[in-house]
């Protein structure tokens, strides 16, 4: 039941459908608690953003989607930002909720025990949900980042039945073609409980919501040690995995570039997704980053992002899954291990940039895109004004 | 909907229908793979460990059923040993599978490729409820310690798939009456992945299966910073949570007493069991320790960790639950945590004491136990023979 | 050779000269990446952080220090500050170092590869020595936020090279009545290493540099599942444990009340620092906290931590040292274990109340202060100004 | 300061000087605390051991020495052990001793209260210095594997100066050409506090004794979230690292092969040795394998061991310095961490494939194990007797 026959001729050829979804906040800034750090030439509005990421996608041709958040990303005429962004070669894609920046939610939003502020909490949604048809988007993304800091502050039971009704209000004004997703983490902003804290917290509030509700993982949002290819492989069974917010993390939500911290977790990761099949565009994966780029640059950083995810997919496509399965069948623990990484050990590089080659594509898109000119001319040009980041 | 009402006249009264089912095995030897230590009048037989079993319930009146493992305690007359059991005033509670001794089992037991080895563990299974059976116990608990040591050993997916259908075929096997409790682990025996590693896998199965299908949450099966008390709450919310398997860790799944390593986190997750009354009979939730005594005596490292779990208990019964709520409800989280702190910080052991003077137990069950003479009894008894063992 | 022998008289005499200094930060707005969350009548400037903490000592009689932050709290006339403290009832504790806000310490400060932004890095600390000697401190704390977000970013051992080089020079700066503090964290705001990461690093430094310099431990700056009172231990046996920063954590640094996630881990850090009598002032000891009131009143928050480490500290010294060292040399492993847990259970609070009436102090400082008007008070009068925070 | 020049002519020359230490237990039988699985043709005694690590070095050449460990290993003439092993190519490496698997150690060895029982394990390592002189090692390898599991048990602080008088005897009786190795752990066989948990701990013992006690590092034994190439930075840079134990763990203490959960994790740590130029034998640190195979082939596990080292060695040694240290002093983050990654990325199995040819040796060590036959020979000439394990 986990067949996946890649093409004979070119093993790779499931890559020209495979893309990556950028989100429009990794060109603003973004930092720490303890430290925002500002950049030359950064994003000042959405309009700014969504050229930065079609600078992505024009020297790699993976990243033709930008997530937007909102109210980070709020203008006055989204189809004119979504007819902005088809100009740019990109289109909008997720729209994302915000429910941990207004002072109301303190206190939680969805989860809040008062209802005067869960019900602003839903309205939010619906707000969200206009963009969504502004825009052309399809999946409303929720990051639930409620919860309590110290035992007894709440009722974790009642901010669950809390939190089911305030679902329930926002699924049900959704399309038939449309998708919430529901993302879990583990801590931070709040540090005793959360109340999405696993994926089974998330997927059992999307069973009771309906076919359309799914499972958003991020790859930063798991207790140490948790083999989270796992649990991509359970999502996948039960039909329930909507999106991947990519990104590395070596202690907490590090937000670190993808496969920067542990390129392996990250082949293996894409080792489940390719058994089954789920990188191809009808699976309904929506492949994401969300990252945060404090100290390096944010384009450059969305470049080498995208390509650490191209290039864990392409090895785990050269697996060869005949002899993975032979070996594991035989109970040859070495030999089917071996297989694995004969795979993952196999330098792809070269075979990336033919393919870049081919289609018209820089070989090397860092060199290309530092070579372009355009972080000088962008830095030349955007003075003046507020530089995007996390606050409103 | 998290009302409980204790009684006005007695907080604790509820404390008379609590009770901890202990298990057969911590009356054995047990250890480290580096070393198991033996100690004089370590039980040699399922009868003489019913008969140190049967000591916890008498000086504390706390643990009058004792779960049992098969094949270790395997006797020719299952009868027998739970009228042995009723002689000695405990009956035989949960009987546990064992599906990692057996040589056949080295690349897994319901998981494992070969469809004979699975189908001599789903055997094994049988034989169990055969035993349950004849000794009354109503639940059949499956710790299924099966993995992989290596990434690409075997497919993650088909491994679930087999499970599936091993799990399906025991609990079709099951009657009207009886109940299907499946634990979770993150790791260990193996490394890599284990098939049953989180909540939400053993939930997901137990919801495939049926409504006697629980889950059981041993206190030492989780990552580092998992929040147990939350997955309490949803096990409960969902209706699944089967039983606990009580014991401390502070690393990985270390078997300590209950309650040595993290009072304040035991007495939070009774907390969540009182607040949804699920402390009373009725609830169907057991409470078992799962725990090693590598270093210390057997039996008072059983007496003092009921003797914990009871006082965590009392703790929680004392918690004024309409102040918390109206604290709650005011989002008042200095005074919210401030109640259930002031139920922790009470000084619970005179109480407890009171209460079993009362039911004419002795104040002090160690000092009873350790006056009792017991020890070194069977010390002198016991000689010749095989200790028993985690081995078969 | 670690025997302590309390007063037979008072246990808990010692209590007499204990005491907690506060962080001037704790009483303005923090929060994390995500939000900071504004309060009424939070602090303006240095002299209303002063303020509000002498409150904490006029209500408790324990927190008769507040820690500075330079330059969050810099003002002109330093001299003036520490005698509007003394007026207060308070004095300056040690002076805390910012090298986390400037842009030049983007790729660190006292270990960037840039000799100018390191010799900055140390002018700041001769500045801050400066403040020392107009507020009588005697101790400049160093909280090292130095580090790289990937591997190769920069040559780890380098890094300490430089470190060691800039810890020379400030060090040569201090008198020698006056001790330099070197405080190590795992991770944030750094996410692949940190200049400083653990007590073993720290040390290292501190015994290269020379006896006044001494390492903090702050407890929410280790691994997960690391052994905390063990390094209490191991740093008072080598001599150089110069402070605490207290709080709790229960994932990453949360920055929570101290004794509020893990009640009975404080109890053990206090049963190793007093069994080493390093709870006497003379021990050079500095119990502080460094706390983060993001959702809860700063005041009462701060009335809550030290009313914490003072119960933990009393449960202490109850320890009964003699029944504890005949079991430990017994080799009684419950025995022992008992006996500390009998200190542990104790509820102390009704003593202390005791003490604090005695000493002319509320019995519950939390109540009296809410009863005080304090909190009304100034939040009427703290209108307009920009609220005190981490920002500059 | 940190320069290192690999040769133009052959990035990859310094191999020639590279080797890995195998231990005689990773032949034997190894399990879990639930299971040790049997194998055909496991040695049954210290012969057959070296006979197996014999293999492991014919067909990679990379592995010259075998450790041995007392009483595993014990024989009556060592002098002919050591012949027999050079005989097979091989000559014996370090001398553990044991300090676990004597009901006497119950409560600690080199740390127990029982001066006594202190003596006796003291004296064990008399007894492996001898075995030193017989056979031509020169390093005592001491994982003391004390600690307790409950609170209270005994006293950190007296285990600490206890253990220091211990290690003061054992390094006293070593002479001047003999180091002594002491390795740390966090956790396991004790559950609450080990004795040496740390490398800071180990670190201070060391330095107490003098030059030639050194710190091992096994990849296994850390909290998890520990930056490992950061401490065998910090210990390189205090001259104090002596040896790895390699083996790699995903939760625990795994003792899976090195290499197999996280390589990019063994690139670094080569990339640090490499970078001090502890790669070269002149540097005095031994590469050693600490492994159990518990389900896999031994000698083949081990094959891959070797070779897995070996790989991340070559890429290490492939880091284009000139270009790192231009890029981390211009302070280009993604340029710097680019630099790492391409020499991470290269495959280099086509490579060393060579070098094995050119050296006599065959390209695909694995293969050629499998096709020797020896396997199948063992099995049938080892029938009977006892197979070695880490029993007694």
């Amino acid at each position: 039941m986990t067949s996946s026959t890649p093409s004979h001729t070119d093993p790779l050829a499931d890559l020209d459908t495979f893309s990556i979804e950028v989100p429009s906040w990794a060109y603003g800034n973004s930092g720490t608690r303890f430290k925002v750090f500002t950049t030359q030439g950064t994003p000042r509005d959405p309009w700014e953003k969504i050229a930065d990421a079609g600078q992505v996608h024009a020297f790699t041709g993976l990243a033709p989607r930008v997530s937007i958040h909102i109210p980070w990303d709020a203008v006055d005429d989204f189809v004119e930002l979504a007819s902005y962004a088809r100009d740019l070669g990109v289109s909008i894609g997720s729209v994302n909720s915000n429910l941990f920046q207004d002072d109301d939610y303190r206190l939680g939003s969805l989860t809040n025990p008062d209802p005067g502020i869960r019900a602003k909490a839903v309205a939010h949604h619906r707000q969200c949900l206009e963009v969504m048809r502004a825009t052309g988007s399809k999946d409303l993304k929720i990051w639930l980042p409620d919860g309590t800091n110290y035992p007894g502050q709440d009722s974790l039971r009642d901010r669950q039945e809390r939190l089911a009704e305030s679902l329930r209000e926002i699924y049900d004004a959704t399309a038939e073609d449309e998708r919430l997703l529901l993302e879990y983490k583990i801590f931070e902003p709040y540090f005793y409980s959360m109340d999405v804290p696993d994926w089974g917290t998330s997927l059992l509030h999307c069973l009771a919501l309906g076919e359309r509700a799914k499972v958003i993982l991020d790859t930063g949002h798991h207790a140490p040690t948790t083999n989270i290819e796992f649990i991509v492989m359970q999502l996948l069974r039960a039909g329930r995995l909507g999106a991947f917010d990519f990104n590395s993390r070596n202690y907490g939500d590090d937000d670190l570039i993808v496969g920067s911290a542990d390129p392996f977790q990250l082949f293996r990761i894409m080792h489940e997704i390719v058994s089954q099949q789920a990188h191809l565009p009808e699976s309904g994966v929506n492949f994401m980053l969300d990252q945060c780029h404090n100290i390096e640059e944010k384009i450059p950083g969305q470049i080498r992002s995208v390509l650490n995810v191209q290039q864990a997919t392409a090895k785990a496509l050269l697996v060869d899954r005949e002899a993975l399965l032979a070996a594991q069948q035989a109970g040859d623990v070495l030999g089917a291990h071996g297989v694995l990484m004969d795979a993952y050990e196999t330098d792809v590089r070269g075979l990336l940039a033919d393919r870049r080659e081919a289609a018209g594509l820089p070989r090397d898109p860092l060199r290309a895109f530092a070579e372009s000119g355009y972080a000088a001319r962008v830095a030349a040009e955007r003075v003046g004004g507020t530089q995007a980041g996390w606050g409103a």
